[in-house]
């Protein structure tokens, strides 16, 4: 029913509230699409918190004993309860067999192949291959890795700069700023930053196009994040991947904000490499192990650089010492380590989630969780004291709504009553809320609450139009 | 009473039974010594696996229902029970709280800082400051991180080379060998083997420092590991770096096989960086996360390439947009990610029993424990169908034995046997058994239940001297 080609959400909205005889506006109407939700019982596989824990010392939470509003998984996503049992299990088979737990293992995941029960769960979701997959280290250590394959000015001389996106997130920028200096080149001459026209966030797809178009020969790859961690923008990452792979480039995404959020075809777009971290959308917990891509045209590529460990060589070879490295074929060959068993399993209990849908579903729920956020915004505050800064297009955005206050004083003072009323949003400096309704585990009456609490809050505030 | 300076141990054994008016040949010797163990409630702290839970499946256990001994903690360290409960308690704050554990934490260890808890215990057990440490990523990448930063033939064109030990552990070969194809050089080339005497598996401290004095001005990097893995020759570490480094050289460590097991003073050693994994002698469970030391003297030098990430500045800056990469001096600036905060507790849980004691009084009991396993061998064995491969100077070995099979097949036939009695050890191909008694859950009386059951099995065999 909710389709996931939506495109004006303003006017399905008011349809859906027109055939269910409720007010668009009304708590009724919230309650009609939570009824209609077909993946509301995700919900109860995850661990919701109550206002009272989520409040900081200088807070007092209104009804502290009710479910927190937690619109925060771009940042953390919240914990599938059923990876208490997993780690469980873990601890179980480390306590009772020790090292043997590598090999025998009583449900059946020896660790020496325990990422194996990852590998498709996570292709699924990000449209890939398991060929493609790997689940490894941390997102920058990954990003590092595959650039330290794909960027390679010292042999492909006329091609030195990495294109990124504007404001990109600070741990990329000083892995790439470093990747470029650390082949002896200045960082300020080889990366280019798209530029967003001037007074925007958001950057139209065309000015990214131009940019490819008319330096593309000079760029060895394009590194954008998929979606944009603080405007929220989606890219138009099937565009950019053709744009830049016609000009001779490399295609590499930072996917953190994009992977479990919106449908992704990595294979299909020809993507070259991708990285994600699995703590925000993918729900494995603060510092869980990370994800990469790898298109398999570079499956049996061997002749790129690559910096190599025991864990990317032929799984029979690992614990004899012939002393041969011999890559596994495709994502898996860049692994570098044995993975942490507590984190694989945690993440597990995650993707045992997602498995139970798929992402197609969990989009069409998004575009209308968050286009019901938009519509309330919009119709309820009207631009009082923020604006959106997200796209308008469900297509060109996530879950994500970005929201810049006009003044500093009032995000914070926003921030902090918000807080006291139960809700869990993220505060980025200087002046940004976001707020990602995350259609595994929140629902529209949810919605509806943060939105009426943001009406009273600024009403209170007395900030004028 | 049990000396880390012991020299002569079976001298010191046979003393130790005349005062206990034992047989040192007998199992009241080995209660002896455990009722004189001053460490021995450090056992307590650990779930020690049963028999039955160690076989594989063509094995049956004599004594199912038995504790197993457990000599294996080369591979994987048995799990410290508190482990569970600080990992349920790190699920609570994710449950109850979602991200605002990043800043408030009902334990204590608000999650941004989460690493903080493990700095200072650490340093102490590799003898250290706490700002030579970081707590990150995985050892694989970390070597590689180090080396990025250390292996520098692009700068310093006449030191090209990497002197290594002979049969270093797989995965240190294939990063090493990558790191010298990524400059574009040839490991055929630039990789030195130091080589053993023909014939042995240890080196002699000699001829390692006369490779050094003949080769070390064309030598970048000399990176041993501390203890050799398959041998368990315990290099000379002080002496390996003093030398190296008045030819210019740059001294690294992996210290996965001595960190927890020998006494380390790295910083009063001048060591330049060293790096090791946490799940052996650390038992922070399968792929726990990793430790870095970066010697003081380099903690302010900027001015090397580096691979970066966030984590690694200044962390006041890690959530502001400020874009401007600014390195925690020390260890910590090359921290790329935020580590997985499991990972963090699973380990915090086995540095606080290493905190109820110390390193030079594991190590005393671990010279005699050792020390037992040598003399019984020894007494009862006489190297019938093995040698010992392990240096007998225990100053030149940590805890482990590794024993050389003749044969093959015996080898083979005595691991299978042993595991029915319940003896976990370490085969490694082709002919090796490693025996490692850990000083911290292992004890006397399981050394001489071992010997008596390899010295029955070994009968059984028939192998003849
Ligand atoms: C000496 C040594 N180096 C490296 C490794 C590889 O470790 P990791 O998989 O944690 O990178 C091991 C693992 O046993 C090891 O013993
Ligand atoms: C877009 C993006 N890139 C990189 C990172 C850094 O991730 P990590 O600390 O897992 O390397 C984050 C973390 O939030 C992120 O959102």
């Amino acid at each position: 029913k909710f389709k996931h080609g939506i495109k004006d959400i303003k006017e399905f909205l008011e349809k859906l509230a027109n055939r269910g005889k409720v007010d668009p506006l009304s708590s009724n109407f919230a309650q009609y699409l939570d009824e209609n939700d077909k993946l509301k019982y995700l919900r109860y596989e995850f661990s919701i918190p109550k206002s009272r824990d989520i409040v900081n010392d200088s807070v007092e939470a209104k009804s502290p004993e009710e479910e927190c509003m937690y619109f925060c998984g771009n940042s953390l996503g919240l914990m599938p309860k059923r990876a208490r049992e997993l780690i469980s299990q873990e601890l179980d088979v480390w306590a009772s067999s020790g090292v043997v737990g590598h090999f025998k293992h009583k449900h059946n995941r020896p660790w020496v192949s325990i990422d194996d029960t990852l590998v498709e769960k996570m292709a699924d979701i990000v449209g890939a291959k398991p060929i493609e997959i790997a689940i490894m280290n941390t997102l920058t250590s990954n990003l590092h890795l595959l650039m330290a394959s794909f960027y390679t000015p010292n042999i492909k001389k006329t091609r030195k700069k990495i294109l990124i996106e504007p404001m990109a997130f600070p741990s990329d920028l000083y892995a790439i700023e470093s990747q470029i200096k650390f082949h002896g080149l200045d960082p300020a001459k080889e990366l280019i930053k798209v530029t967003p026209p001037q007074g925007e966030s958001v950057v139209p797809l065309n000015t990214i196009l131009e940019i490819i178009e008319k330096e593309g020969h000079t760029i060895s790859i394009v590194l954008f994040s998929g979606i944009h961690y603080y405007t929220g923008q989606f890219f138009k990452l099937k565009k950019i991947t053709q744009a830049a792979q016609k000009k001779g480039c490399i295609v590499g995404f930072d996917l953190s904000h994009a992977v479990g959020n919106v449908v992704l075809k990595l294979h299909k777009w020809g993507v070259d490499f991708a990285a994600w971290c699995s703590y925000k959308y993918l729900n494995s917990g603060p510092g869980g192990i990370a994800g990469i891509f790898l298109h398999e045209k570079h499956a049996t590529n061997f002749n790129r650089p690559r910096l190599t460990g025991w864990w990317g060589s032929e799984r029979k070879s690992r614990f004899k010492m012939d002393q041969q490295f011999k890559p596994i074929p495709g994502a898996s060959g860049y692994q570098l380590s044995n993975p942490s068993v507590l984190n694989v399993v945690s993440l597990l209990a995650s993707l045992e989630i997602f498995s139970r849908t798929s992402m197609v579903h969990l989009r069409a729920k998004s575009i209308l969780l968050t286009g019901y956020l938009e519509y309330l915004l919009d119709k309820q505050l009207n631009g009082l004291g923020f604006k959106i800064i997200t796209p308008r297009d469900p297509h060109q955005r996530g879950c994500q709504l970005s929201l810049k206050f006009f003044e500093h004083s009032v995000q914070e003072k926003v921030s902090k009553e918000l807080m006291s009323y139960g809700a869990v949003v993220d505060e980025r400096s200087p002046d940004t809320i976001r707020v990602a309704p995350n259609p595994m585990y929140n629902n529209f009456s949810e919605v509806f609450r943060f939105v009426s609490a943001l009406k009273v809050i600024i009403g209170d505030i007395g900030v004028k139009s």
